[in-house]
């Protein structure tokens, strides 16, 4: 069983990447951080809290995080893409459970002393939180086993600008500090998230499912797929958080996944919010280069929306 | 016939763009500009020279331009890709004939002016003296039928950083500039030029060719060879400047090539450099983004290094 804890802005995607920590075998979800990004740190809080006790994990504690970005603004501006309340307008039944005290980096810090060494950290959202925490404590990185981050484009483009990604863009400064820590990172960035879908056939199984949090899953993901349409020509989406939190479970390969040198473009030049990943050298055959502590994942060596319906669905 | 002012830093796969120009028949080469880049600007010029007089071509007048980049320092640091003299350590016969009198920027101002609407621009190196004649005179453009560049990556690895390559990144300040003019260009990434490579049998063919310059070529190409080798695991080289020049006499054909927007990182930050195109949106299909000037070509649809071969020893 991996110890985790679990840093989202759920979020839509973030929500079916929930799902599948639910009823992965081996994650031992020990706690959850909100931060701002799809939505406020709060109403992720929210939406969490509701996802979990609709599943009956009532004894999974959810610590709010950072309300606002380093330097940016958070402006809840993705209300088009997870809707009003950040699970695609739908309503569901609320919890009257309500986060813990501590705050999200607080709960990271508590969670890496108590099981230092063997705690993995699953970071879906802007990296706001983990830099908070690594700022209060930077020998952080000496207790943590893993980590694992949706964020990036390396060689596909960026989403909230030419080479920017939403969760390295909206907040630089964060994913500066955390890219550069030296613990190991897992990194899971647009060009394998795009390339990775979620279709209706995978949705309708969310919703057929007699678990009722893939059933509010499927629902939430319908607004969400509104969005993808666009982008992809037919009712389907992206698989952003959920491959990271499949990465960090370990329940799908990978075949192009070199660790190599990155870095985060936190100027305020056209390239601002860029993970610039350094992949040159590499046309001979993908290798990882001496030195470096980001393995960036290119490309998955299996069928990931399958898996997440097998896991979930089981 | 394309009236042509060439801007060069003649420069191994320079010299194969050129040995392209000579002999392409739609080609009206009125000018050479040079540049530091693969070389020093008066070196470039002297091969440059040497080159066009070994073919015969000793009408078509050269310029030395600009010594240095704007902000980045020329130092001469590609020699192990070019050779010490820029034409990989090949002495070629050299002529009496030496640079004009008027510099780089001066010629392009004047062919500008004689040849008003019909001039095509064919910059295959730093873009400082493209830059330096914008600034001399803002309505250059007006008076440009084409602009047609070698550089930058779109969404491969730069060469000069993770995100860089070294005609843009070498002089970042100047290809902004250049990038912003509103002229109609067509630029060739490392995307296309590094997809395209010249083999040992294309090289072959120029050194059993009759033409003087071919044979030239194919032994300046022997040092560059040898550097791509690792890049490859195999004797051969990217065809980089070749492309740009093809491009320019439309003697290939492309199928990914949208218009779209583009500008270049000159910050100091860890982006330097970038040509930064903005191809989100495209994945329902390539297509031109309204109001863009810069056409990005992606992928050739034809063999570009056997209609080299096939123009230049015809």
């Amino acid at each position: 069983m991996k110890n985790i804890y679990f840093d989202c802005d759920l979020g839509a995607d973030d929500a079916l990447a929930l799902a599948y920590l639910l009823a992965s075998p081996n994650i031992n979800l020990l706690g959850v951080g909100s931060v701002c990004g799809n939505t406020s740190a709060d109403q992720a809080a929210k939406n969490t809290l509701d996802l979990l006790d609709l599943g009956g994990y009532t004894n999974i504690p959810v610590a709010v995080g950072e309300q606002d970005f380093r330097v940016n603004t958070f402006d809840d501006s993705v209300k088009h893409i997870h809707g009003d309340n950040g699970v695609g307008n739908i309503e569901l039944p609320h919890t009257s459970r309500t986060p813990v005290k501590e705050d999200a980096k607080d709960m990271l810090l508590r969670l890496s002393h108590e099981y230092a060494g063997t705690l993995h950290v699953l970071a879906i959202g802007p990296l706001t939180n983990l830099a908070a925490a690594l700022e209060s404590d930077p020998t952080l990185p000496s207790r943590i086993a893993s980590v694992t981050i949706m964020g990036g484009a390396a060689m596909v483009p960026g989403n909230i600008s030419a080479v920017a990604e939403a969760n390295i863009g909206n907040d630089p400064e964060a994913a500066r500090i955390v890219f550069e820590a030296s613990w190991p990172i897992t990194v899971a960035p647009l060009d394998v998230t795009m390339a990775n879908t979620f279709e209706e056939e995978h949705r309708h199984a969310l919703l057929h499912s007699t678990n009722p949090v893939a059933q509010a899953v499927g629902q939430i993901l319908d607004f969400y797929f509104d969005f993808y349409t666009t982008e992809y020509g037919r009712r389907c989406s992206a698989v952003h958080d959920p491959i990271a939190a499949a990465l960090c479970a370990e329940g799908i390969t990978t075949d192009i996944a070199p660790c190599a040198p990155v870095t985060v473009d936190d100027t305020q030049g056209p390239g601002r919010g860029q993970l610039i990943c350094d992949l040159r050298g590499q046309r001979v055959g993908w290798h990882d280069i001496d030195g470096a502590h980001v393995r960036v994942v290119l490309h998955t060596a299996c069928d990931v929306a399958q898996h997440l319906v097998d896991v979930i669905t089981a």
